[in-house]
């Protein structure tokens, strides 16, 4: 965030949905620092990531309104004088989305046409941004992948996903709710969900090292991926939400540059100084879904609003790390006694 | 439908949603004159375009189940058994999925799921052809459109046709339940819904030439649009229930090169002996969400199936007008009595 940016949060009201998560927690953070008047929503859905002791440090400084985002009545009044609603509340496990369709289908589709119609309807002023995501792309024709890209999901959650982006599009240029989405690829960092690995590997890749445990590599681990830094997921959130030029338009959100994952786990368990890495054969199923590399361009969002990732993986990681390292205990299940 | 093709449909059970619409029941009729065992499913909601005169020359010879798609309990059963469904349900009304966005999401979203589960759970050896459309396109970048051009929807309408699609790819690609879509264009002919405009305006135009009435074009008519004869659809349908060449992919079904709508109404008024067309100024709220000109390259289904549209534009129109000369009373309200 430069500082021009900055201030504009100052005295704001700002709405965060799945405000308890990964990244809503950490902008949480963010926004009660530049002096925002925050209010978060979030269901505490067991297993989707919010977790009330992500905003420990901040709980005093902002208003938690615990409401999912299905509740259509309770998100037409909690929109209304809000400056800025960032959009993160999701369900966000492929998995779970190819076991029960329709809940994927109601939370990332149906809640945020709510939403939608709720600014739409009550608070037309407001500017919406989006968290989106890169599995929307599915398995890339070229790379790096920018938003020329064609949009061709491999799962009922990315299909969903792609749905939610497209209303915010369709109201920022029909109804004039100003709204973007940004395309998050690999993004990692503390208040990240490593209860399961049902919501992506890098958390729990992380878990595992911080646990001393063996991390599986599927292969010879050379598929590329990019990961970028909570910190700098963040501040793209806080420019989008500040700059018009973001209207109607995606943005990828992502790393800077590939990385295998064999380079990833060998830096995280180096940094950790705990967990191994051990490659075995592909399971056949997770094969036939495999999308081999995956790494976006990011500079479209670099051009219309100057972000650049700050955090390289090497200090993200140790950051990380260190993190799980005093809190564990906050983030998995308590250890079940043998009787 | 080449020879080979149409002794496929003898005997075999086909399910076709949306059974008493325009598509639909015109492909009904091909059915049943192919020896197919047809039941149609149509929950004849007013004003979408379900119509039991539609299949008036072929009432006895398939079944009519009246239920709505969004009716996950009666579409698990119907499911069962059939070896081809042609999946043509679905609201397509572009302007009332902007006044009413959560119906359309439930019957082109939350019902495909459906009807693709039950598939899965009761009958995954069946084909299904999702009838797709040429909306969720938006506005083109370049022209004629590929499928190779990006999906990006201008209205709730067409991004929920762009979900239903998807869904039907990733059921056919995750768990093999043999899917395609076919992404009509601007399909006119005998059945169509001419009792409102607010499914499109070619079946409009042809009400208003055959009752001698005046068809307004904005501007000068000079966008592209293309038609396509709903002959031809059928045939693009036969084709594609009948091939596992198509199973996963989108396809373009369109007209034969891009036509000017200054050229098809005066073409339509000189078939029909009656109307006339006026050109009157662009309204503002329309030219804003005017997608410009558009037509499809249809040459990927060409070389997949070796489909090709056979009716040109006047004998088209020419037996279109003849249509509703003839049928007319069958389409519209009857007149309201003056007191």
């Amino acid at each position: 965030m430069n500082d021009d940016n900055a201030s504009f949060y100052k005295g704001r009201r700002v709405l965060i949905t799945g405000g308890l998560g990964f990244i809503g927690s950490n902008l949480a953070g963010s926004l009660v620092e530049l002096g925002a008047e925050v209010v978060l929503v979030d269901s505490l859905i067991p297993d989707y990531g919010g977790n009330l002791f992500n905003i420990a440090p901040v709980r005093d400084a902002l208003q938690v309104n615990v409401s999912d985002v299905r509740d259509a009545n309770s998100m037409q009044y909690l929109v209304r004088d809000q400056e800025v609603i960032f959009n993160l509340a999701g369900q966000v496990s492929h998995i779970d989305s190819m076991r029960d369709p329709y809940t994927d289908l109601e939370i990332n589709c149906r809640s945020q046409l709510s939403i939608l119609e709720a600014c739409r309807n009550h608070n037309p002023a407001v500017k919406v941004v989006f968290a989106g995501t890169r599995q929307i792309y599915g398995k890339p024709d070229t790379l790096p992948v920018t938003e020329a890209h064609l949009v061709r999901p491999i799962d009922v959650n990315g299909i969903n996903k792609a749905a939610g982006e497209y209303y915010h599009l369709v109201y920022n240029n029909v109804f004039g709710v100003r709204s973007c989405s940004l395309r998050l690829t690999n993004v990692y960092g503390p208040r990240q969900l490593v209860k399961h690995n049902r919501q992506g590997f890098i958390g729990w890749f992380i878990r595992l090292a911080v646990e001393d445990r063996e991390i599986q590599l599927f292969g010879d681990g050379a598929q590329l991926r990019d990961f970028v830094y909570v910190d700098d997921v963040v501040d793209a959130f806080l420019r989008a939400g500040a700059s018009d030029a973001c209207n109607g338009e995606v943005f990828n959100v992502g790393g800077d540059g590939p990385v295998s994952l064999r380079d990833l786990t060998e830096l995280l368990v180096e940094v950790a100084g705990t967990g191994r890495v051990r490659y075995v054969e592909w399971p056949e199923d997770r094969r036939a879904i495999d999308i081999g590399g995956f790494y976006a361009d990011s500079s479209k969002f670099q051009r219309a609003v100057g972000w650049k990732g700050k955090v390289d993986l090497r200090e993200g990681l140790t950051k990380t790390v260190q993190y799980y390292r005093d809190h564990l205990s906050h983030y998995v299940d308590a250890p079940v006694d043998n009787p």
